[in-house]
């Protein structure tokens, strides 16, 4: 019994009738790993923890608290935090967190590297912390343990009444991993010299420190109308061809993580973070036909605002860079191939139908009686 | 400049932050070639061509009896025909066929085997002679190659005008292939000895043919209510798991290149054929929140009648085959190793885009006038 | 402080500027009470009642005897019910019920006629139960009390708990009324002589007794493909003008209050059953732009099969008379002039959203957490 | 034959068998007529016209110079314009208007009060226009006559052509009239003395000038989370009672005019502008489940931003007058006694679904080939 994998092409075979064949192209051959199977594994044992925690919000002190001295007590691992938080009135006030305040490494975000290392990273409240993680490893990012406190997040599958067995267990390397893509996106402006990318508009060309050019989003990459009260005219084109113009609020253009994000809301079809591909999805679109699209992940996206449209238009990365796109600029997305390994709490599968239930209530629903 | 691959993982890389890993799993290990690189190449020359027509349109005629001609005049191929084919009345009237129809080879569908007999395949007429195409090979399928005659059709690209140049240079091996992945879909019944599948119901048991059991479907396989007046109660296991239950006119799984057949008319988004993925799209569904999802390729579903359901289901396979699924039946559908690979008229994008917009409207429309 | 009312016609006012008026017609001038204020009362004391239970439902057995003894012997009244009723073997089986039995006035559904022997209509246990109610009187219906036993219905407000004083204070009119419009129905067959309406096809020719030729329906009629594979092609027309075709599954015509029924799961908006229209939802269109639409009440609707298309066409009435409608055939729809009154529990507002929330999770959802 | 009427209450029947009635409430009951029977006429000979034309169009330049002299010269009307129209660069270009100029009545917007001095308006060139003139005329309006310059727009059915057999038509008082009901909508601040409404936000409180508190719309009224990354939490209270909370990018309250606007890109069924109706439609709401409602016209609704919201919302009415909504600020919109009078080109029921056809696309599509 041959089977199909869950990520690979429709087919491994090749050859088609008695005579028809794929043309070979060893440049577009690759060997890759049935992703349904994918489980992490430690190289070497990880010291390094990054610890992030939900801001501002006061029940995640307690459990933070308890979490970072356990790592370092139990587990002698040396926890980094945000310098940020240590400045956190609340957290000032805990006696619990004073004695363990001189034990942490901390960083700035923007200012110091993380580089090569953080080995192991352990989020604390919130869809948002993962982002947060997300946009702290602009290149490869260290395997994600997220916990929610509350209810079930997307993005954070792990319940913290039994942390430290769960945490023991992910450290020995016993879970499921699910590599979430990103999509790398870059800003083409057009009076930028030979037209290479920078990251921001025409705000922040005296700032002193130049702004990243590029941005790797989780969920999604918007484009809108901004304050704008018109209707946004952007072109899309994919890989070199245009395809269509999008008259309407915007354009969401997300991973199939970002598919229950704000795509959902603006009535896409829901995709398995397994599934190697971009989701297009117009915001409140004039045309009564324009329905989302899945294009295969690789493709090149190009965003621009359409050359007889009487506004510009402004881009977001996951909610935040927010800047303008002018007439002449350009938007670029497609896979990045640094994805986050984000640690399953069960499984590929059950996580993820799991939080669509509870997030999204996803065909929760009365019964029709069943007649005795 | 590293880049993802359109069918593949989100990432090829497999490291981590300094020591996270994907645990290796030779078992698992497969190499593909990217498809969005995939093009066609004939092993040896092809000699033997089927030529499906579309069934009861006087359109078809005359560039049917044109093509064949030149197929066997000119190209000195093989032709193979349907047998029913021959006795159309209409065509039995043309002068131009009778004098070739003795060079014709025949076959009985549903008779005679055609496995490792047919070297390239040509459809005129409409998207339904491709799902008869698929229907008749239920394993490898030959190159087929779509000429639609009146207006241009998902599955039918190529336009009839200059069929000489177009057919030699596929011939010649010059043409991008879209390698459509199928449904395999078995039947299971309850009161079937040890519960094998078979593919036909009650009505069939008489048959002195034992029906296949097992169906490729190119488009979806469909269950729903049937004549009954009251809602279908249908479960829905994901590798073995309850994922939901469907309360409604029905349930379609389908592949990409069904998206935009049924499930686009009951809400779906579309997916391009090159994403590895299945769509699961439910038909007036009692419940609000009950949105498409679209899981990866190579997963298995299992449907079956929900236990406490007032009345059973039906199931049809690419429109066809439709037969009862009783309490304690149940369906399963799995990616099948053997896709119908579709020749492009232009490139898998192209072609893609051109028919959305041809077939479905997608995002037509009036657009804003620009103020001077 | 001039305001508008809740269903009267934009503006009581008729002029439009210094000169502008509408033209007077009085044969179109009426004289209606905003729907807003209905309450119920009598115009003399109610004596018969007819009770309707839910059949094949064990939790209304108890409700029901109890219901009834107490109408009997604390308010005095006459009490119908259904001949059938009384044959259900779980009911005979109770001894309560035996003695009660005798003083029961019984009808027998499609042999006896209710016209002005009924004052009053109580339904017990769901949905289903207003619909017959709607069924059995096709013209003026009494006024309908209906209580649910399980979960809150869109059409049984009323918990039973306290059911005598709720009963009383309907029974001495203290109580809001919502009119819920129906849909008269005919359809016009062509081989029928004069082309006068029949209710039934072929099949019913030979039957002794001739069927109804008008159907009152409370929800909605549909027109479907029935078991045909193909696409229904529908054409729709609207006081006498040819306004669209449906290609798809079929097309639902419903009043506001079946918008909340079949209409809301193939995509419809929900209509306050205190509007005066008459909505369009298509079934699973062909068309992306195919939203559904809401006319005014009191247009007629015509629909018929249309003429090039290879199949016929399915109509049912409320879920019931399903019958075939064949090439030349028509379906008439327009708004009755006799409603279901329907009593409310609180009002016409609260019960509505009520249900929405309890029936369809309408926007019940987990809210996005508050920062501190 | 009885038949109900297309505006009025579900039945102009208000007995409900033997027994039961609808209670006399003489402060509700009102004469009206069936509006699908308005008709204009003309209380004397209007003489004074207000023509308003599209702004910055080259192509309306024309036509209006045509249709203003024609006005003076021909049918000796006093005609208005708006004083910023003479200053048009182009028009004082053009010779044939120099000549027309001073024969001229102008007017300033925001300055000069226009009530009781215009007699009929003419729009030309855009639904822009006939939103700008329900705009001036806050109180009652004129008949409104809107010529398209380019394709069909949904308030602008007349074309051009023959404009003087039309416009002579209309003066002569044979047209059929769609009164398009508009929403009043008032704004209550927190801040504001007695918590009297009025028309601005901080902003203006220095301005010399006091706005306008009240605003009426014809399209709709938008609550939406204006510049801010975080969604919008509002909530909806309908004739005093709480019905739900919105969390997304906002919501969307119009008028069955307004409902083929915005409200359908949202995901709205569409109204026919003579029910009764105001439509409450959420955008990219966060909650699968919250579809679009239809309410009675006449019910007061009122919209406030969250207690507990982290975020302000703004409002802006038919895309003007864009202003924030604080915390304890609330917006109250019903249905406005003064419709705008809108001249049908050939009635209520063509006009509508010929630009539905022209302006949505509506159900617009390729058919299905009929089998020979």
């Amino acid at each position: 019994f041959r089977r199909t994998r869950s990520l690979n092409a429709p087919s491994p075979i090749q050859q088609f009738g008695p005579c028809g064949r794929i043309m070979k192209n060893s440049a577009m051959v690759m060997t890759i790993q049935d992703p349904a199977s994918q489980r992490l594994t430690w190289y070497k044992p990880p010291l390094t923890v990054l610890v992030i925690k939900k801001v501002r919000d006061a029940a995640v002190l307690q459990p933070f608290v308890q979490l970072v001295t356990w790592l370092i007590e139990e587990k002698r691992m040396v926890v980094f935090v945000e310098q940020a938080v240590l400045e956190e009135a609340s957290l000032q006030a805990s006696a619990d967190f004073c004695t363990l305040r001189d034990r942490l490494m901390t960083f700035r975000d923007g200012k110091d590297d993380l580089t090569d290392k953080i080995d192991f990273i352990i989020c604390l409240g919130g869809d948002g912390t993962l982002l947060y993680a997300s946009q702290l490893f602009q290149q490869s990012v260290p395997p994600v343990m997220a916990f929610h406190l509350g209810s079930l997040g997307f993005l954070t599958p792990f319940e913290f009444d039994n942390f430290q067995e769960q945490v023991t267990n992910v450290l020995e390397g016993h879970a499921a991993l699910t590599l979430r893509s990103r999509l790398r996106c870059m800003i083409m402006r057009k009076n930028d010299g030979n037209n290479v990318s920078v990251g921001v508009g025409k705000a922040a060309l005296n700032s002193p420190i130049k702004p990243p050019s590029t941005f790797l989003v989780l969920n999604e990459v918007v484009i809108d109308r901004g304050p704008s009260p018109y209707l946004s005219n952007i072109d899309l084109f994919l890989d070199g061809k245009h395809i269509t113009s999008v008259q309407g609020d915007g354009l969401i253009v997300s991973t199939p993580t970002g598919s229950t994000a704000y795509a959902v809301a603006a009535g896409a079809s829901m995709i398995h973070p397994n599934v190697p591909a971009i989701m297009v999805t117009p915001i409140c679109p004039h045309s009564l036909s324009f329905r989302p699209i899945v294009v295969p992940a690789g493709v090149e996206l190009k965003i621009s605002v359409s050359p007889d449209s009487r506004n510009t238009s402004w881009v977001s990365f996951d909610g935040r860079n927010r800047q303008e796109l002018f007439h002449g600029d350009s938007l670029r997305v497609t896979t990045s191939v640094y994805p986050v390994p984000s640690i399953c709490a069960q499984d590929q599968i059950s996580d993820w139908f799991d939080s669509l239930a509870e997030c999204l209530h996803w065909n929760v629903r009365k019964r029709q009686k069943h007649l005795d």
